[in-house]
Formats: C-alpha cells, structure tokens, sequence
C-alpha cells in the first residue's frame, strides 16, 4: 500500500501541466536571520493557493470512467475541498464537498466557485466527515481522502522532486504535518533519491496529535490556531507508519512563533504564507542550532490566509517590534497640552497615527484628563526616548498593551 | 551609448550568481480576472526585494580599480539606495548615499545595514541629488545614476532575457516607468529577441512624466501616490529617447487601480508587492479589451511596502468589496437594545469585529443613542440584507464610509 519513488515519479507525469510547477527561491534575508541557508518551496504560487491539489488530482485521474460518471465527494472547510473541486470541474467529474455548518462565507464560496456541491452539515469535522461516509456509500461517491490514502502521499511527493531538482544538495527539508500526507510524499521521494537527507515535520503545539500518536501519548489537541491547515485531530494511519519510518523528528511551534513566521515570510521573502505554510520557518527560527550553517528546504505549503487576519498580523508584528506603540499619557486638563505632547512625539521623531483625547472616563483625578496615543516608532529604544521625553517634560507616560517598554 | 542586445548578455553573464535568477510563474485566478494569460516576473523575490541591484551591479563592476577604491554615491531613498549598498558590501566599495531629510526611518535603517555611509540632506530629492553630485565631485566619487545611464539600462534588461526564457510566447510585455531604466532594457532586449513584441509602458496618473515628455506636454507631476518607487519628476534622456522608439504606449494608472492591485496581488497571487511593482497588473486590469486573450507579462518590479500600509490596503479592500462594513444604528437608549442589534446581525451572518455604544456625542435626540458596528460581511448584497434586516425590526441603520449600499 505504501508507495515508493516510482509510483511518485508516476503522479508528477500524470500531473504535469495540470499543475504549477512552483518554483523553490533562495531568501538571503531569511537565511541571515536564521543562521543557515534556506530554500523555500512556494506551493503558496500552486493554482488556488495550496500543495492539497497534486495529491487530489492524481487520486481523481485513478477512478475508473464509471467511478467517474458517479462522482467524488470530500470533506473539508479548507484547501482540500478548493483542490478536489479544481480539479473534478477540469476533468468533468461532479465533486460533492461536505463543510461543517460554521465554515466562513469565504471557504465556501472558494469551492462552490469551481462548481462543486457544496454541502454544510455538522457541528464539527468529525460530524461532517460522518456524514460525508455516510453519503458516499448511499449516492456511490468515490471519498477523496484528505491524506490517509497512497494516491493522495504519492500527489503529494511530488513536491520534493520538484524540489530536489531545483536544489539537490539541500541537507533537510522540513514539512508542516496535518494529517501527515504531504510529508509522507516528501519523506519517500526526497530519501529514495538522497538517503541521508533529514526529513523534519512540525505541527502547532496545539494539535500535536502525529506526535503524541507515534509516541503513545494521551492526545490533547484543541484551541484557536492560526495554522488551521495543520489544525488535525486525527493523523493518518498510513502516514503515520511513513513517518515513524522516514521522519526524523517533529517539532512543535506555538502560535507566536507563527505568527512571528508569517509576518517575516511578507516582509522579507515578499511572500503571502499561511499560518501552516509559515510553520516549517517557525521552526527554524526556533531551533536555530540545529540547523546552523546548514541548507535547508522550506516546504512553503499554502497561502491561503485571510486578509483581515494577516492585516492584523503585520500590525501585531509591528507593535511586537516596537514599530507601533500605544501611549497613554496623564496630561492637566487645560488649553495646550494636546498641542504641546503632539509636539514633544513629532520632535522626536514619533509619527502619530491616532489620537484620542479623553476627558470622561479617565481613572485620574479631576481636572486631568488622558491622551492614547498611537505612534509609529522605530524600535523599542525610540519607545522608552519617547517616553522618557515626554516624562521630562511633566507628562506621566504608560506603553498600553506592548512589552516594548521592558 | 544606447547599449544593443549584445550589452545586456554581457551584463546577465556579469551578474550571474550574484542577482536571484527570479522566476515567472503563471496565475490563474488573475489571468481570468484579466481575461488573458499573464505572467508574473517575480522581481519583488529580488534580493532587496527589487530589481534595482542588477543595473546597480553592472555599473559597479565596471569601475576601474582606482574607482572602485576612490567609491561610489547615490541619490535615492528606496530601491536603488538599498541595491547600490548592498552590493557595493558584495564589492567592498565603499558607498555614500544621500536622501532627502524626511525620508522614513526604515528607510534609513534598510540602506545602513550594508554599511553604505548615509547622509540626510535636503527638503527633496532635487535638493538631494544637487547635494550628491557636489560631494561626487568634491570626493571624487562615482555617481550610480538610478536610471539614465547605458550600464544600469544593460543591467536592468537582463530580466527581460530570463522572462523570455522562462516565457517565449509572450505577445506583450508590461513595464512600470519611473525614470525609465527597466522599460528601456527590457525593451531593447525583448524586442531584439522577438521584433513583434508589444512592450508597454505604465505611470501613476499622478506622475505622468515620461509620458509628457514623449508627447511635449507641460509636466505635471505631484501628489501622494502609493506607487512611489515610479514617482519621478524627470524622465532619464537616454532612456526617453529608447522608449520613443521601442515603446508601443504608456499607460496611466490610479491610485484606486494600484491599491486594488496590490490587494489582488496579495489575494489572489499570493504575492507582497509594492504600488510601483502592481502597477502593470493594474494597467491590465483597467483595459481588459487591449489585452483579452494575449499572452501577457507582466513585471512584477519589487516588494519594498511598508506593513502597515499593506495591512491599510487590504482593510481598505475588503471596505470597497463589501466585506468588511461600518453600521450606525440609532436605538432607544434602553436595555437591550444592544443585544437585540447584536443579536439581528449575528443571525443574518454577520461577524462583528467592534462595536462602539455611544450615548453622549450622538447627534439624534435624548432618549436615543448610537451603535456603531465594524461588521465582517460576505459581499455588498450581504449588507443591504443586514441593513433590511435592521430597519425592519425598527432600527434606523447608516452605512458609515462605504459606498456598498449604494
């Protein structure tokens, strides 16, 4: 069941022009930062924004012209259910997506665009993909797995020839594990062609439930991640075996590492990652000696995040860095002081970007009043010159809602 | 002096190894946006994010030992400062480079960390540049003109050898134009390569002045433009006089076409691109019916955009699309009005992001009060329902800086 090298070799022959074959890019200021030397893999550029499709298309070309007539049917709220219905709608194949009922507008309209039913049942994954079963058996539907199937690992592992092509001397790869179905594909292809190259997985600290499996832990997975791609409760069996087989290791990242990952991939890679796109950074950045001064792949996954959430992102990152800092100052409730602190910020070199000033609700004595401030700044040193010019000056100054003042 | 076809294979073998080999990639998503076939020339994946260090370099390396010891000077507060630095490291030629007064920290901070010598002088980049080419005299520097010179044109053209390389069948090509540098070296290049090529030429309508000059109009350039990586005054001579002959049209964009094809770059392309670089996607997409059904280029120039601008655009999109909206509902000043208003827009689908109940600075009468709700909506027709919704239970509902109602 597991496959091998030729059976990938197989897929990238089915796939090719059907797929993009993505580029892999050096990222000098990345690789600074980090300490050794990357190469990323932009499955971000993959059509519809995701690697989910190679694995999606080869399974879909193995069906048999009845299987075909009959149709697929997939479950997922996310960059597996855009890469089944791209493709069923290129190859004719009527596609059936199964979302649970609380999946964003967004999602839903990103897959019934290309075609697809799209149905929205359950409260959760798990109730979703019963009811997904339970349809396939009843209307004979051809279930397209998420990972858990050798078709599915062998799409997948395409992406490490295209890789290993375009960087062959590359020392490890590390590769975001969900269901573990990509890495599974990566782990195959890249140890058959280099054997002592490193396959390294990482999944969120939140749904660490590969981990724990290969370990026997108890699994813990739950909460609000950014990186819902990888956000999987139940890993693969199949995959599983591979990685216990291929996989050197799996790290865990947290969600400010990820976010941190995010936000360095669009300011110095120039790239729109997703938070399990990000994660194989993440992970470098937070285990920086262990791969020191080496050369290491990057499996960029996805893009697909949504603009509020990395607008808001870049604006979390800049007021982590102390590029953005919130200043509530006291100031005498009196003709001036507004003119005179706006001043005192301009002088030294802040730029305002918001100003409230309060008289009603402030926690200070009558006759005192407060202004909130936010202020562009330069680095946390320019944030603790700001404040102390403006405590010179008579003005009791508190940072809101950043660390940037120690 | 104009260099020929041959001067700029001479450059691309001179900054081999040195520059990113950029790929071009297809888009899918926005090629049917487009209604044609475009291809992205990645420059913002450039070291530095810009393709600007490729005519850097060449220049460079044509110094003679005594000049490269005696070092070079630039004027520019963005990609061309940042491209002559770093390279000038690469190179250990020591490099000064002059920017106006006000430019922006980052800036600075950006152009510094490769060891150039930054001076800060004049109101403008005209006070700047005089201000240059004085100290290049007085110490016998090497002026690095960002444009307006035979060696940065030959650099500059070599991207046009790799994106028709990468993409032989282009029918057109479209270029940003600042000053003219990259339009001029891609033009003689693809055009000596493919006679039939279109290649096109794109301003900001803001600074029009490459396109007033051809046409021996008044110049009319100013204003605040997201683009300002092409907000030149004063169009190159050398390069005016190749764009005159090789260039089919400029055409002008924007600034609401160049912010939603920054937008579209990051949603739908996956890509961080700065106004300059989106501005031949924007071009495209404001004159679909001269591009339907082409083979289209499209170069992608650099990456260099500030977060927070970024972040602005894409809340500023999603504003325009309907997606995000700002409801003022006047309510009587009563318990459970809040409630009941919340309780109308999460049952009509709306996902409330903020909410501000203001009793004291409304502008209706006593006993009423306002709600005003920043609320994530589906698309324009999602909040005229939401509105409906509203004022049928009773509640005077505004859309508040959108024009999505109509």
């Amino acid at each position: 069941m597991t496959p091998a090298l030729a059976d990938i070799r197989d897929a990238a022959r089915q796939i090719a022009g059907a797929v993009v074959r993505t580029p892999s890019v050096p990222c000098n200021r990345l690789s600074r930062l980090a300490g050794c030397t990357l190469t990323l893999k932009l499955e971000n550029l993959q059509d519809i924004g995701s690697f989910k499709q190679r694995g999606a298309l080869v399974k879909m070309l193995s069906l048999t012209p009845g299987q075909r007539r009959a149709g697929v049917i997939a479950m997922s709220a996310g960059n597996h259910a855009q890469g089944v219905a791209f493709h069923a709608q290129r190859l004719s194949i009527p596609a059936t997506i199964v979302m649970p009922e609380a999946t964003p507008f967004t999602k839903v309209e990103r897959t019934a665009e290309f075609g697809a039913r799209v149905i929205l049942h359950g409260e959760g994954l798990d109730q979703a993909a019963a009811f997904a079963a339970e349809l396939a058996r009843k209307d004979n539907l051809t279930f397209v797995h998420p990972y858990d199937d050798p078709m599915i690992v062998a799409g997948q592992g395409t992406v490490a020839l295209e890789l290993l092509e375009d960087a062959p001397d590359l020392d490890c790869i590390v590769v975001p594990i969900g269901g573990g179905g990509l890495i599974s594909g990566i782990a195959i292809a890249a140890r058959a062609l280099k054997p002592g190259i490193e396959i390294l997985g990482v999944q969120t600290a939140l749904y660490p439930a590969m981990l724990q499996a290969l370990r026997g832990n108890q699994p813990t997975s739950g909460g609000e991640t950014i990186a819902e791609g990888i956000a999987v409760k139940s890993p693969g069996v199949l995959t599983r075996a591979i990685i216990k087989d291929l996989v050197a290791d799996i790290l865990l990242v947290d969600e400010p590492a990820l976010e941190q990952a995010v936000m360095k991939l669009a300011e110095d890679a120039k790239l729109v990652v997703e938070g399990a796109g990000a994660a194989p950074l993440a992970a470098v950045l937070a285990n920086r000696e262990r791969f020191a001064g080496r050369k290491v792949g990057l499996i960029v996954a996805g893009g697909n995040i949504d603009s509020r959430l990395l607008g808001s992102v870049l604006m979390r990152g800049l007021v982590r860095e102390g590029r953005v800092v919130s200043l509530r100052v006291d100031i005498t409730d009196r003709p001036g002081s507004l003119a005179q602190v706006a001043g005192l910020i301009g002088a030294c070199g802040g730029n305002i970007m918001e100003i409230h000033h309060q008289r009603l609700f402030c926690d200070v004595p009558a006759k005192r009043a407060d202004i909130d401030a936010v202020v562009e700044t330069r680095n946390a040193d320019h944030v603790r010159e700001l404040v102390d010019r403006l405590t010179a000056a008579g003005f009791r100054t508190r940072v809101l809602g950043t660390t940037a003042d120690g």
